[in-house]
Order: structure tokens, then C-alpha cells, then sequence
């Protein structure tokens, strides 16, 4: 068994934290895939503990999950503001607030091919333990920018292109013209999208319910991205 | 403050096992809104326990969920094994093991007028908590049938009907032919479609992925069934 001070345990658990996190620079990845795939990625890995070195009890004490995994890996935030590439399609997330939706909706962005993903500052931390599980690994392919959200539309709109906004009322998306570059911004779970944000939009978009009588009032903000983002892509086909 | 006696806490508090469930019939229902919905739907809603009525601190004993919510309901289950509309388009779900991805899905079923869902008796229960909170009160108005998915898929073949699968491989949801009515299965989580309800698809879809180098494996089970439902409910507009 290799050894592990106590100081080192309390320092991997305080990056439990948003706080230390911060402060730190620094996040924790669990899973033997995960792990794999952030070493496998750009992103710098400082030091990763494996179950069959340090040993189970010690695992246990290390893990941010509910049981332990095999292996654990510090890991450093990226630091580097991406460029982004107007040409294609980005999201931009104003305001969520689950983990679980955030690190879902950057799998699906990861799948249908958005590179980009702007967040409001209000959403959830990136490197929030939950966020980082939620993502199966598109946390180290997906470019995340935290910023502003009218000044990323305004950015989209000066170069002339469209602004979707997804709302509980407008244009049914099955017919209205999309096209393979702007930006698709989706609201908040409680809220949707803000008044400030909501003015940036230069197209209202809805999902149709197809329910005959009352049905649900609305879908899952990851749910509800995944099924806009299937609808632009199948139309580049 | 109406009274509540400690054996009538501790029976509601069972509820919250499987077991229990079964043995009396009952499940339980929480938060304001999804209370007005049993009550509203064709459910046999017991009891009502309102906070302003026990006061908050009987409340938090007899809750299910992390902080308690004003209304708990005691509910009866539903023991009638509904019709299939077999000129309508059904899902049967072949092994999902996550209470909330159960509960998502029948949400997005719901939203898409879908209005039988098939179980494989794998699956998880539908009275859990969990699945019961995450349906939003899609609960009381999707038809659930608990079946064996070989004899489900025989009731749709007999009849003429397709009986499309989701894979990870298979023909392109977007540019295969799809109808109206027959029936679409979705695998589980870990092991997707298991190979004996395989064997009853006529049709293997895929949703294609699009991204451009290396993406994500997989998209999660209930953001498939939305992809799907939509693709195949858009064909109808």
C-alpha cells in the first residue's frame, strides 16, 4: 500500500467544496473511465489514487461518492477562456441549477456536436462532484464559459446571427427555419429564461406538447435540450 | 393541530419500503401540487396530511423527501390492467433501474400523448418515491402495464404492428420510415435492450450522434425516449 498522509485525505475532501475548489484551482474526478478519460485529455492531472495502492478504507474516507470507486484523480479547471466558432451552433444555460441537468445537457451537447456552452453566471458550478459524474467524460471534451449571457447574444448578434430562445410559448420548432450556426438558449428549471436574457432572443421557439387532453406542463430542462438540439441537427441531414 | 397517533407515523413511514407498498396497496404522494393532482385524477386518495394541520415537526417525521412539503397523500394503488390502444403509438421500457429516469420518462410520455407505457418486471417499481416525485404528476395519467415484454411484443406482431428498438447501432431514426401505432422498446441503463426482447424487434434504430471526433458513448435512457418520441410524433405535423 502506497502511503496517504492525513493531511492529504482532508485536502482531497475539502475539494468537496466549492469554496476549496476555487480557492484551489483544482477538482475531483471518480470512476476508472473518468479518470482514464481526463488523462486521456488536455486537461492536467495531478495525481490519481487507486483503490488497490491506498486500499478501500482509505478510499472510502477520500470519495465524494456514495461508495467508492477504483480510482480518484486530482485534476486542474481549465483556465483558458476557448475561442468560440461563430459558424456553428453554441448553447447558452441561463440560470440552472441541478447538477444532475447540467452535466446531462453537456453529455448532450457532446453527442449532437456543440462544442460551446455558455452559462450565466447564476448556474451551477462546473466542477461541482455531481457535475463532473453527470457528464460521463463530455466534461473534458465540451468548451464551458461562464459569462454574462446578454453579452455572449450581443457577441452572436453583431456577427448577425439568430438567437433561439426555448419558452413554454412560440414558433413550434418542427416548422420553424432553423439553420446550423447561432445561439439556442435554455432557461432555467424553476424560472426558464430571464427578462434580461428573454430580450436578447430574436426567436421564440416551443415544444408541442402532443398530449390529447391535460398533460405534463412542461418537460426536463436537459430533456427539453436534447429533443431542440435533435431537431437542429437531423435538419443538416 | 388534528391529531396523528404514533402507529398511524409509523405506517406511513413504511410506506416508504417496497414491501410495504405491496402488502397494503398504498403508495405516497408529496408537495401541494402533485396532492391536488391525485385528487383531481381517477386515484383513490386515502388520507390527506396537511403541516398547517400536524404542524411541521410530525411532518418532517412522516415525510419521504429530504425537507417536507405541505401536503402528504396516502394513495390506493391502481389495480385494473388498463386496455392497449393498439392503433396508438406505446413504449414498453425493457430493465430501467433508476426511479428517476423511470419517473422522466413517463413525464415525456405523457407530453407526447403516448398513453401506455410497458414494464419489463425488472424494472423499477412505479410507486416508488422517487419514480412517483419525478413524474410530476404524469403518475395519474399514463397507463403503466408491469408485463413480460416477449408476450407485449407478441400482442403488437399479432395485430400487424411494428416493434421498433433502440440501439446503438441500428437504422437512422431520422431518415427511417416510422408510423403511427405499434410499439417502441428502450433498453436499460447499464445493459440496453436484453437479447430475448431483441429478438421481438422488427425494426433497430439509432439515434445518430454528431459529433465530429471522439463524443460521448451513450445518451442517457429518458433523453433517448424524448428523442425518439419526438422524432416519431413530428412525422404526424
Amino acid at each position: 500500500m502506497s502511503t496517504i498522509t492525513a493531511s492529504e485525505i482532508k485536502f482531497i475532501r475539502s475539494l468537496g467544496e466549492k469554496k476549496y475548489r476555487t480557492q484551489t484551482g483544482l477538482f475531483i474526478v471518480e470512476g476508472e473511465k473518468l479518470v482514464a478519460e481526463a488523462m486521456a485529455s488536455g486537461f492536467t492531472v495531478q495525481r490519481v489514487y487507486r483503490m488497490d495502492e491506498i486500499g478501500e478504507d482509505v478510499m472510502k474516507r477520500i470519495t465524494l461518492l456514495s461508495s467508492p470507486s477504483p480510482a480518484l484523480a486530482v485534476v486542474e479547471q481549465r483556465k483558458d477562456t476557448p475561442e468560440t466558432d461563430f459558424e456553428a451552433l453554441s448553447i447558452a444555460l441561463d440560470g440552472i441549477r441541478d447538477p444532475g441537468n447540467l452535466g446531462t445537457i453537456l453529455r448532450i451537447a457532446d453527442w449532437f456536436g456543440i462544442d460551446t456552452v455558455f452559462c450565466s453566471p447564476g448556474t451551477v458550478e462546473l466542477y461541482n462532484p455531481k457535475v463532473v459524474q453527470a457528464t460521463m467524460g463530455a466534461i473534458f471534451r465540451e468548451k464551458v464559459v461562464y459569462r454574462d449571457l446578454r453579452e455572449v447574444c450581443e457577441m452572436f448578434a453583431s456577427r448577425g446571427k439568430r438567437i433561439w430562445g426555448t419558452f413554454l410559448e412560440g414558433s413550434d420548432i418542427y416548422s420553424e427555419a432553423l439553420s446550423d450556426s447561432g445561439l439556442v438558449v435554455m432557461g432555467s428549471e424553476a424560472d426558464g429564461i430571464s427578462a434580461e436574457v428573454g430580450s436578447c432572443v430574436s426567436d421564440r421557439i416551443t415544444i408541442p406538447s402532443f398530449a390529447s387532453g391535460q398533460g405534463s406542463e412542461s418537460l426536463n430542462v436537459a430533456v427539453a435540450t436534447a429533443i431542440t438540439l435533435s431537431e437542429f441537427k437531423r435538419r443538416l441531414l
